[in-house]
């Protein structure tokens, strides 16, 4: 039969205990949330949700076309401009996803003949992005800059450098300043991907690059999605005017994909604004992922020192990971639960991410959770 | 500098007349459309918008996470149910766009050892899928299913064959039947994209591959986009449940991406649910395009017999495609201008589409500017 093979592949992942299945929440859920992306807890904020459905009136349910063609609305230009302005960069371009942010950002800046070089625990969205360009990919060790130094010095011709800027798994930052001096050494491009670091690092959740002093910088471009701190769906790039006229032109995933909604652009506006209001929110956000963290040691818990606001627990297998993130579940808490074949260094872990509206008392009941749960 | 190599294309792309600009569109454009894929008239629907809206006050901005962790809503659910069983299939995938909808299917149908058989004229985001695969591709020249046959001839092992069901430039559609009876001689799977099929073709709008009879086969799996007869944003698969099964486990567009946000998924819903009870709409576009060839032939213009609903006309030039498609606007109509490089075949088009809502008034006056203003 034509998809037969697929069986095969299924009864192995059975015998592995790797199966994956959905589990659909109800609007109501009464879990205690530690495993979403909204690391502002913006998602749920009436204002983003009034948001998206004023946009969604106004400007109807789907931008109807590509961004070339009928796919631009005012709203549209108005989230660049202002994603641009709060993360201090020229120009910005928003995507229907981040993911597709990442896949047009790579592969436009790595043309044929170029090099790239990929830290080796990036995003898959950056390494598909990487399979995609024309340029040829060279990955090297994870978060090493005289890795990156090295590599560079081996071409002639357009570099750029890519990274994720706070990796998704373990949490930890980027060494962003020495990333960019190493590719300053030898003229190289450097393209970070800012997914966990808008909204919760920077004077007011500007970002990394922002934190980093590279924001607005000629040779820096920057990714981020609208769908963590900013509580919608969507993806942007940042960067200098010309970077961004060039996405324009030459982007697979821009050209030929439809607009972002308008009710996800109206969501992320709305949230943007509220983060700008509110600015504390983003070093709350910071200061429950330093607590969960203090907590979790402190209960004898191998908890990775988070850098921005995700806290990754070892598991000593997978098995057991999931097992244990179960049991989280059963006694009213969920986590992340990340394991091979989704962690590239094939740890099996529970993922933590610390809401910025997580009371004192939540915090508790979390560690408290995971601790009677540990394997 | 790092970047300056960007300044040369851009050079290149001024002297060959190819720059590409965004125009933002305001709310109430005056313009009339024939540019957009909004083919039913839904986006703009009120009960499509409030779609959208009651979605987000229930559900929030966004959907929070992957699929996998935090990222499927019962509303996902929902939605997969009811396009599954429009469609006459068994399962369905949603995913944040069709982009990544056909991404996630070549990859995952397409693996290592694999033969994927591509139509020569397939969207960009099949062949990024086709790029992305462990497989080995084969393009095949355009609808021509004697060179599946033939393709898919030379391979042992798993195979698939891809193509869109109406191709989005010229709007004609596949050979689907005689494709499934290539396959089906050769054991493979056959996989394609009914982006400019669904809400068009078949009985009611439930797709081309209904209509050629293919629906709920175990050897087929289509994509579609949320984004053009639906009015919303988003993408799905559809299949065996054997094969979404796969998917949920495999595709890396699904598993590291964050869900379609709650929005699009209820604008989709409510489209999905006016569209079975109006199915009249279906046959009302295709009606349009029918009226549209018929008038623009007469006026002596070169469109291409619609299939579907997107109506080609063939330009000069690229220049002269751009200053006509300009001129129509200046004229109060907005069309769609193709040229290279988003044309495979190097040819530059006027691409009209009907909509079903279009009044034959409108009609007539979108022929009068096209056939005034042409080259
Ligand atoms: C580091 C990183 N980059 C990119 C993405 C993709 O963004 P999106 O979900 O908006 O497509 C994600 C997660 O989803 C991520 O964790
Ligand atoms: C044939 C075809 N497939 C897929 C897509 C991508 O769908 P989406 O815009 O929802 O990403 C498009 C256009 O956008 C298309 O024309």
């Amino acid at each position: 039969m034509a998809f037969g093979w697929i069986d095969e592949q299924a009864e192995q992942r059975r015998r592995a205990g790797l199966v994956r299945t959905l589990r659909p929440r109800p609007a109501d859920s009464p879990l205690l949330d530690l495993a979403s992306n909204d690391y502002l807890g913006l998602a749920h904020h009436p204002e983003v949700a009034e948001g998206a459905a004023g946009a969604a009136r106004t400007w109807g349910g789907g931008s109807t076309g590509s961004r070339l063609v009928t796919g631009t609305t005012e709203l549209h230009t108005e989230l660049e401009r202002e994603l641009a302005g709060f993360c201090g960069f020229e120009a910005a371009l928003v995507f229907s996803s981040g993911y597709a942010a990442n896949l047009a950002a790579v592969t436009t800046l790595g043309p044929h003949g170029s090099l790239i070089v990929s830290d080796a625990l990036n995003h898959a969205s950056l390494i598909d992005g990487c399979r995609l360009a024309r340029g040829a990919t060279q990955v090297v060790g994870h978060a090493d800059p005289d890795a990156v130094r090295k590599a560079l010095g081996t071409h002639e011709g357009p570099a750029v450098a890519v990274s994720d800027t706070v990796f998704s798994v373990d949490g930890d930052a980027a060494p962003l300043a020495a990333l960019a001096e190493a590719c300053r050494e030898h003229g190289a491009g450097l393209l970070v991907d800012d997914a966990h670091g808008l909204g919760v690092l920077g004077d007011g959740g500007r970002g990394a690059p922002y934190a980093a002093g590279l924001s607005g910088a000629d040779d820096v471009v920057v990714t981020a999605t609208l769908s963590k701190s900013l509580g919608s769906q969507g993806g942007v790039v940042l960067g200098p005017a010309r970077v961004i006229d060039h996405l324009v032109n030459a982007a697979r995933t821009f050209i030929f994909d439809t607009g972002l909604a308008p009710a996800a652009a109206g969501a992320a506006l709305a949230a943007l604004r509220l983060l700008r209001r509110e600015p504390a929110r983003a070093a709350r956000a910071r200061e429950v992922a330093a607590e969960l963290h203090a907590r979790l040691t402190a209960a004898g818990l191998e908890a990775v020192r988070p850098d921005a606001a995700v806290v990754s627990v070892r598991a000593p297998s997978p098995e057991q990971a999931v097992r244990w993130a179960g049991d989280c579940r059963t006694a009213g808490l969920a986590v992340g639960c990340f394991r091979p074949p989704s962690v590239p260094d094939g740890i099996s872990r529970l993922r933590l991410t610390a809401r910025a509206d997580l009371s004192g008392a939540e915090i508790e009941r979390a560690v408290r959770v995971i601790g009677k749960t540990r394997p």
